[in-house]
């Protein structure tokens, strides 16, 4: 959907035309009330449930969650995934045209923020005819949105489902996010972020950010159960510093190799930062409890127990800061060996819960 | 000190000659059962204590534990710091012309076990006339020589002091180590190890790998409490993906900067690989218990509660499978919050501790 009135944004400049890409599952019913909008994390997309016909492999990011008898039944929500502002899956970012110059953005194109995102999620509810979302709901990054829709928007919506996310990202995940950025910045193919007009894509940058990320994405238990320190071929050791020797490096750099070919630099970057600069409570003296009074919403938080990126003590900071204002709040915390990446894999109780909350939405209306 | 004697090596190959950096502090006693070795981890050297006179800032690594009146007390003990085989601070390493070529040696250099490093320890000490050490002591890739030379030379030690170590890497720390290598290996200015003819150095690599290092070796609490969200310019965000914002990415661009001047690319590989690689325990059947059956040692081991490189877990491991053997073991977890880096800090609990134990060690003499 294309958007022609200005955006001003956060940092200071303005995005004056935008396009924003969305899916849409189930029907809005006649009330109106039964929207569910789904906020990304840093590598997904819009593509949230469901497959593209013919396509194999087209599973949405979220497809085990979201679907027709899922936890989040698209029999009876009309669920919006909509693609954020400087990503790379079709909403406008970095790899499109800057309309002030006639060339593709790249590095000029500005730093968006999670409050930048929500407002453009706003006006694409706006303009599908969505007064009031019965929830908005995200993991991780996506988390950090629907807490700011609950403190931006307080009005738009009755429920905010926020799982494995953080109020802020602590010293260590910047570091991470740093070490991620300066592989990227650093790569001699990344031209300054001008790397289009060479042809090139920093590919070893990007390679290392997504190894990088993969090691705090998983628990060390999970990185122990899976691989260990399995060999990759056979029992002899090679004695090399360059050739796989363990099955975790292989891993690694598959993982990497494939990112690679994918996402866009400029996009790691911009996501990246608009996770460092999520901070409510800064306007607040950095007085959490003050800076969640605005929100109005009912909350669910999960938060799993081997998550050491946004550890369940980053979710019970939010509980505390919502239980202090009197708000209605669910909290659990899952015990899942998968670290992170547990908001979205099959755990049977955590996916129950999320059900569970779902249908009460369902049941209460307006609740 | 120069050796002559093929040095043969786990990984197959052999060392025709090389050269061993060595430091000694202290006197050996006339019984010549006072030395004392101290190994070194991945960035430093033999220059473990004291400072060279008229150089500022030249205080050796370990210059808080080592020295006269400190804990391990070099008015008692003969102690000897020696650098390991592929360094690069003055033993034979990449760096260094390889006799059969006539070239350097570049990635040429053979793969160094922490086995191989405790052969050619065995040979300085054999050079120096140490039939048997007081003990042998390190602190992490330090430590697994010291469990080593327990292993490999049990009856030339009495004591084996092993901190902030493990038996073995675990997935998690290969993974890291993994990410560091191919930030290296993928700079353009690594030309497959042999930059040294090119004039260049991959210091891209070598800057991120500091910088991922500098992660790990601290925990979350000291990174929170010295860095936190804290601002590097004030309190007016720039909304930057490239420039500093966060005082954590200004300490950590300047780790990575001054590591890129001073240390070599492929040592880096090479003394990531001997962490890899070091597992006692796989030759039987990955029992640990039976593969430590072999020392005779009296053990100290201490770890630190915020090490998540090296956790406490890994040391009890140690700790169970020599209790397990009978063998005299002291074990210290010393609540610290610096993590990693516990092990090179000024923690009293952790420095008295080490203390008492040495001065066991000199009451007991052949204890």
């Amino acid at each position: 959907m294309s958007f022609d009135q200005p955006l001003p944004l956060q940092g200071g400049g303005v995005l004056s035309a935008y396009q924003l890409s969305y899916e849409t599952y189930g029907e809005l019913n006649a009330a109106r009330d039964n929207a569910v909008l789904i906020c990304h994390a840093l590598n997904a997309s819009h593509h949230v449930a469901g497959h593209y016909p013919g396509q194999a492999k087209s599973e949405g990011w979220w497809d085990n969650m979201i679907g027709p008898g899922k936890p989040v039944d698209t029999t009876r929500f009309f669920v919006i995934g909509v693609n954020n502002l400087g990503s790379c899956f079709g909403s406008t970012g970095p790899m499109h045209t800057n309309p002030a110059t006639g060339r593709v953005y790249g590095a000029d194109f500005p730093v968006v923020t999670v409050e930048d995102w929500v407002q453009a999620q706003a006006r694409l509810l706006d303009a599908l005819g969505i007064g009031q979302l019965a929830a908005v709901m995200g993991g991780s990054l996506g988390g950090m949105q629907a807490l700011s829709w609950s403190l931006q928007f307080p009005d738009r919506l009755r429920h905010a489902v926020v799982i494995a996310s953080a109020p802020n990202l602590n010293a260590e995940n910047i570091a991470f996010n740093e070490v991620a950025r300066r592989a990227i910045v650093t790569d001699p193919d990344f031209h300054g972020g001008h790397f289009y007009a060479h042809g090139v894509v920093p590919k070893r940058g990007l390679r290392i950010a997504r190894m990088l990320g993969h090691i705090t994405y998983l628990s060390d238990d999970v990185m122990n159960t899976k691989f260990g320190r399995l060999l990759q071929n056979g029992e002899a050791l090679k004695y090399s510093t360059q050739e796989i020797e363990f099955q975790i490096e292989s891993y690694l750099r598959h993982q990497g190799d494939k990112f690679s070919e994918y996402f866009d630099a400029n996009t790691y970057l911009l996501i990246t930062r608009a996770l460092d600069y999520f901070d409510p409570a800064r306007a607040f003296n950095n007085n959490l409890t003050a800076a969640l009074a605005r929100a109005s919403a009912q909350f669910l938080l999960v938060s799993f127990t081997t998550d050491w990126r946004f550890a369940p003590s980053r979710s019970r900071e939010m509980v505390q800061a919502l239980v202090a204002n009197q708000r209605q709040v669910s909290y659990a915390e899952i015990d899942a060996p998968h670290g992170h990446d547990a908001f979205l894999l099959d755990d049977p109780r955590y996916l129950s819960l999320v059900r569970a909350y779902f249908e009460r939405i369902g049941a209460g209306g307006a609740a």
